[in-house]
């Protein structure tokens, strides 16, 4: 059984503490796409703020708050039968506050629909900011944004800002 | 030179020794695939226990032992003449005897045949145990459950368990 | 804000440094795909040492000192209109002296070519030499070598050297 935060954070010194929210942020990463993966999207918001604010498609337009955020991932989730996310390896900056990290993120994502269209394979970058609660590390701001796209028109998401 | 599993033992209260735990068992992870794509079965079988349990296809078909897993891996691996295997970040947790951790790995694998068929491209997620062992941390129970595939049929792989 | 390299190594142990140096390395493993996928080549080659050797093209074929990378990735970068890289899991090992370590680093990479030719997807393995510097870890030799690829022609490029 890992050891309970508040035990961890007592136990460590700042340095180490830094080592285990960097852990703990990577762990949360990886449930929020087990659960989109498994097409759980009650236990996906947990992962998330309660005033949490999420970008997937467009810039400028955000879904507010976790109960506007469920009914958003069930109804995206529910175009697919099957997806699986993979992310890459992140980079994760701390603000002088040590309460939020700024967090970036690469993801390859596979989609198989259920109206039987062509594969949808996501290429992006998940732009976060995390806030440290009495929880534990939550997704506070998600921005997602789209390098490319196949299978599905990507004109809708957000662009990762490539150089020209 | 990493310091020795004992030397760092030794030195680490509890805490830092759960993030050398984990990064002990990420690396294990990561060797796996690496000797997958090299087709190099004989090592690979050393990140597991001997007497390891394994399943790759079909819910209650296990692989005992590591005897018969490298016989199934060489197998596996001879149907194709290149492989990539990449794993996203995983899920870590230790069961209380800190010996044991619960482990799930996304993965997705990339294989080339050697009949000349179509790539086949696999989705999918490790669900292990890992223990803690006089020679470090080994596996000692793989599931592979499987969200999709192209090129091949999955019929034949356990499923991932995705909700309707 | 995080502790900056200098706080860290005086708080820190060594059990605890080679952790920080683990996950300083990620981060610029990470830094190095994220600068890439958004062109930004001057960005991306401070992730080397200025004496830096890279072979990406052909065993023996190597490109030498941070002038003659640059060019080199502003050419590479610029036959994509959108590219997308995602690390697995790396397995990193410090080498006696602990200022340098050797990495393995598993890549798949998506390209989409400005002439519109078919996507190239990029199945590999980054296998690095990284150097402890005063401005923080950077690499110092990478070869990358390819399991496979499709939508381009991958002979010209090192293979992994799978056995057979």
């Amino acid at each position: 059984m890992s050891a309970s935060v508040d035990e961890r954070h007592v136990a460590a010194g700042a340095v180490v503490r830094e080592l285990i929210d960097r852990q703990d942020i990577c762990t949360a990463l990886a449930a929020y796409c087990r659960l989109a993966d498994l097409n759980r999207p009650e236990e996906q918001v947990a992962v998330f703020t309660e005033d949490c604010r999420v970008s997937y498609a467009g810039p400028g337009r955000w879904i507010e708050g976790r109960t506007a955020l469920v009914e958003s991932l069930r109804r995206a989730l529910a175009a697919y039968s099957a997806t699986s996310h993979v992310l890459g390896l992140p980079e994760i900056d701390f603000l002088p506050e040590s309460a939020r990290a700024v967090v970036s993120t690469p993801v390859h994502a596979w989609h198989r629909r259920r109206d039987g269209g062509p594969d949808f394979l996501l290429y992006g970058r998940y732009d976060d900011e995390w806030r440290r609660t009495d929880e534990g590390w939550r997704l506070a701001v998600r921005e997602f944004r789209t390098a490319g796209a196949t299978g599905r028109d990507e004109a809708a998401l957000n662009p990762l800002g490539r150089a020209r």
